[in-house]
Formats: structure tokens, sequence, C-alpha cells
């Protein structure tokens, strides 16, 4: 499922291997503790090979291994109930995230605002409200009068399907757009912030988003509006020092010379098709995670973060 | 065919315009010349609301005109000819014209660049070898060897469907990519030059061209790369002073919401949708078109293109 995008989104992705983790292990059949753990090592490792670019999915599979480890002398069937417990606390934790995020990410949104979104950030990419979303939703319940864009977000249109479809359901003011016509619209004045989520940001505030994400922040700074990267603390890997360390995961070429199973290419065409673009730190406003709103120089501010992050 | 885009491409289109003329104009039923004139003017008032962004179509309608008053003494039947000979003439001059911006624009090309191109500016957007693609095909003969990076330009994906083709088609190494991933490429130093067409161009050189063409002038303003426009003399629109006159076509909502009739989107959200978008001539390395290669200061050397355009 990860693999595919069937699920995706980086705190929702972390959120699924959990619980792929919780239900493989269940499955072990032994009750010897050495075999159950080489086990758990070969499921885990199957797990965070799915996909290599949202950190999510490493912080999960640690945790995960973590709990295990640390209950290594109980049996292998309470080790089994602890990891479906982790999996669930993971759950919750993401859940109370975004909840947080929301309601500090609202705080940067006014009545009348019109906001440029990218790619889906919202309730289908996290376990609870969403990142970018979530403080879009916490901003319509406090009675914020605002209109959102969703760029479509080619190749796979998360924008188009997932996002204008969850911000109607929710009864947000919505417009879909190709994402070639975020550019205009911005010299036009019409956008005034864009908030975007975020599958691995690096201990300098540079930091990796769905493919297209890069080119919205330059037209931001060259347009002087507000660049906003929403994420909880789970998606800061300070294990890497700038966005040059990040590995960005190539994707099927089919991905682009079809639609819905139809060509819209020539069938043998070249593809460069990358899932994600790293944006510099400098281009950011400012990041919200649930521990609160990050501004410049990030290489003091977010080091605060890490200190409670993992 | 103009409003459904089966034919498109600004030098195209004036060529499709003409023929359209000369067509209609030769079914008209009446050897009196008053009513002819009077048909005609009607047929061309029909063709002119075809598309509102690209001058051509209005260059070429006003040849088509000018060419019939300047033969009212002559009979109906002979104005009949006369405007279908005025027709040729436009499309033996187009791709004349193609010719000519392919030779000054491969000047533009050196062996080993690898070009980004956004749309169709090729052959199937003229009625000769293209404008933008004209270079590129006239550096492939003169032996430099290129790389074409095409952008898919939604939402009608001209360059999947078209680029990508005659670009194959013409044994030229063509990589397709979605029109949101050109700025990390860009970033990457990957791209060396830009080679786009335009639809208008205004008297101070800011030009219309195809949705998404403004995000890339911007990106290679920011990472220092040279942007070019190849396009006609006849698609410079020397009557508006600056781009703010020029009107963007509005096109349907369903262009974006579905891909070869299949809806990719909630059925009725909200779209917006413009043909075209602006770029400032502040962004443009160069103009070349078939007098030359046009450098700025723009309001002193495209004033001598003015003196010929016309």
């Amino acid at each position: 499922a990860i693999k595919t995008l069937a699920v995706r989104g980086a705190p929702a992705i972390g959120v699924a291997a959990a619980y792929a983790i919780a239900i493989l292990a269940k499955a072990v059949k032994t009750s010897g503790s050495s075999v159950f753990f080489k086990k758990l090592d070969g499921i885990i490792k199957n797990i965070i090979s799915a996909r290599p670019t949202a950190v999510n999915l490493f912080w999960a599979a640690d945790k995960m291994k973590a709990v295990a480890v640390r209950n290594r002398k109980k049996s292998v069937s309470a080790i089994k109930n602890i990891l479906l417990n982790e999996a669930k606390k993971i759950q919750q934790e993401d859940e109370l995230m975004c909840d947080k995020i929301g309601i500090f990410g609202s705080k940067l949104i006014k009545s009348n605002d019109a906001i440029l979104t990218h790619c889906n950030a919202g309730l289908l990419a996290t376990a609870g409200s969403g990142t970018a979303l979530s403080a879009i939703y916490k901003a319509k319940k406090q009675k914020k009068k605002i209109k959102v864009y969703a760029d479509e977000t080619r190749p796979l249109l998360q924008g188009a399907r997932l996002t204008a479809w969850e911000l109607r359901k929710k009864g947000i003011d919505v417009t879909l757009i190709c994402d070639n016509t975020a550019a205009s619209l911005i010299k036009s004045g019409k956008i005034n912030k864009i908030l975007v989520g975020a599958d691995r940001i690096a201990k300098n505030g540079d930091f990796a988003n769905k493919i297209g994400t890069y080119s919205l922040a330059v037209l931001a700074k060259v347009h002087k509006i507000p660049f906003y990267v929403l994420a909880p603390s789970s998606t800061f890997d300070f294990n890497i020092k700038t966005g040059k360390e990040i590995s960005i995961e190539q994707r099927p070429a089919d991905e682009v010379r079809k639609i819905k199973n139809n060509y819209i290419s020539p069938k043998n065409v070249k593809v460069y098709n990358p899932a994600f673009d790293v944006t510099q730190a400098c281009l950011v406003t400012a990041f919200v995670t649930e521990k609160g709103i990050f501004k410049k120089p990030y290489k003091d501010t977010l080091s605060s973060l890490r200190a409670t992050a993992r």
C-alpha cells in the first residue's frame, strides 16, 4: 500500500508502517525470543524499504523496534501486544499532532486570506486532520473566511483527487488549478499565502516535499508572500545537515505517460519523474509543528525543537 | 477546429484562419460586390471570434480583408481566387519564417546544450518547422548534440502529445516531464537554456504564451540561465504597449477536471483555467524572429522590427 501510494503523506506512512510492523510481527509463529527478534528485523527492513524520502517511515519503524527491544525480557506474545499498542499510540499521537499543528497554523491565517496549497497535506495524509489543511480547518472553525487554491499535483493528481475532495467535504471554498497556473495566480496578487506539508526536513531547515513545491517557494519569494511549511516533529531528520542529503525517490515513467491507464504521450518516451524536490530553508517564512511556530534563524530555533523531538 | 484546439499554435491559427476565410468566401453565392463584401465581413468577424489571445489570428484576418479591399473593383469570382492565393501566400511565408527563425535561433544553441521547452512551438504549431523547435531542428542538422526536456503542459498536454511526439520523429533526444518538475531540474543545473514560442508580444516585449511560461521565466532568472522567445514578426502586436493589455482566454473547467473523458477530480469542483499567462519583457534574454535576434533594450530594438513587420 505504501509502495503504490494507496497510503501516502508522510505522517500517514509512519502510522501505516507501525501497524504493518505490528501485524506482521503478530503473524510470526514462534515463542522463542531470538527467532522472533530476527524475524522482526526482517519485517522492519522490508517495511522501511517501501519508500526512501519520507522520514516518518523510518521514525515509526525506529519507535517500533525500540519498544520491542526495551521489552525483550517479556514473552513473545506480550511483545506482540506491546507492538500493537505502540502502533495505536503512534496513531493517537499523530491525531493530536495534527490538532496542535492546526491550532498553531491557524494563527497565521486571517479572514479573507486566499491560500495556495500543493499536493495533499490533509486528512488523507495523516491519521488526524492533516498538517497544512489542519490549519485551514481550524481557521474555518474560527469563522475566518478563506479561499483555497489547490494545485492538481501531477503526476498522481493528489490535489485534484484528494485535496479538492476533502476541502469540499469540509465546506471550504476550493478552486482547482493546474500546477503551472500557480505562478500567474501569485503574480496577479490573488494568493496571499502558501501552505504546504513536508516529507523530510533537514537540520538546517531545507526540506523535501512533493515535486513542484520548490517552484512555489521561489515564486512566493519573488512576489513577497509568506511560504509556510506545516509538519509534525517526526518529519524532522536531525541526522542530516542539509537538503542535499535527502534521497529523492524516482517513480515509474508510466505515472507520467499514462493517466487512468490511458497513454497521454508516446508510449516509450523517456521520462524524468522524481516524487519530490528540495527547497532551501531560506525560502521558508516559518515552520509550524505541534510544538509551535519556528522562524529564522532556523539554526537556532530548530535546535530547540530537536531537544524534544525524538 | 481553432476553438477546440484541433488547430493550435499562434502561426498555425493564422494560416488556418486565412484558409477558413478563403473557403467560406468561395462558398458565398453572389456576383454582387457589395453583398459579397458584407458577407466577407461577417465571415471574418466569425473567424476572429474563435480565440482571443493569439494575435496571428487577427493579423491573418487583416491581411485577407486588406487584399480583398485592394481588389474590390475586380469581379467577385476574381476576388475569391485572390483570397485563396493570399491564404497560400500566408502559408508559404509562415514556412519561410519558421526556417529563418530556426536559422537565427540555432545560433543560440551550442553542442551539449540541454534545452527546456514548454507547450508545442514546433511543426504542429506552424505551417513549417516551428518556432522554438525549428531552432532545435536546425541545431540538430548542424550536428550539435542536444538534449531536450519537454514540459507535458497541462491541461491539454501539448508537450506530451505533440512536442514529445514530433521531437522523437525528428530523432531528437527528448525527455518528458510534468510541468512542476521543471523547477528542480533547473535548480539541479541540468538545464542550460529555455526556448519557448509566443502567442502575442506587446510593443515593450511583454508576451503571452501557454500557461506555465511565466514560472519558467522567473526560474530562469533566479538560476541565471537564458530564456529565449522565438516567434514570427506576425506575433508582435504593436497596438498594445504592455502585456497588461493582452486579453487572456479562459477555457472550460472540464479541460482540467477530465483527462481523455475521465474525471480526475470531483465533478463539480471550481476550476481556474486560463489558457495563457503573461511574462514581462525584463525576464526575456532575447527574442528570435525571422528578421534576426533582438536583445535589450527592447524599447529600441523591437521598434526596428515594427518598421518592417506589418
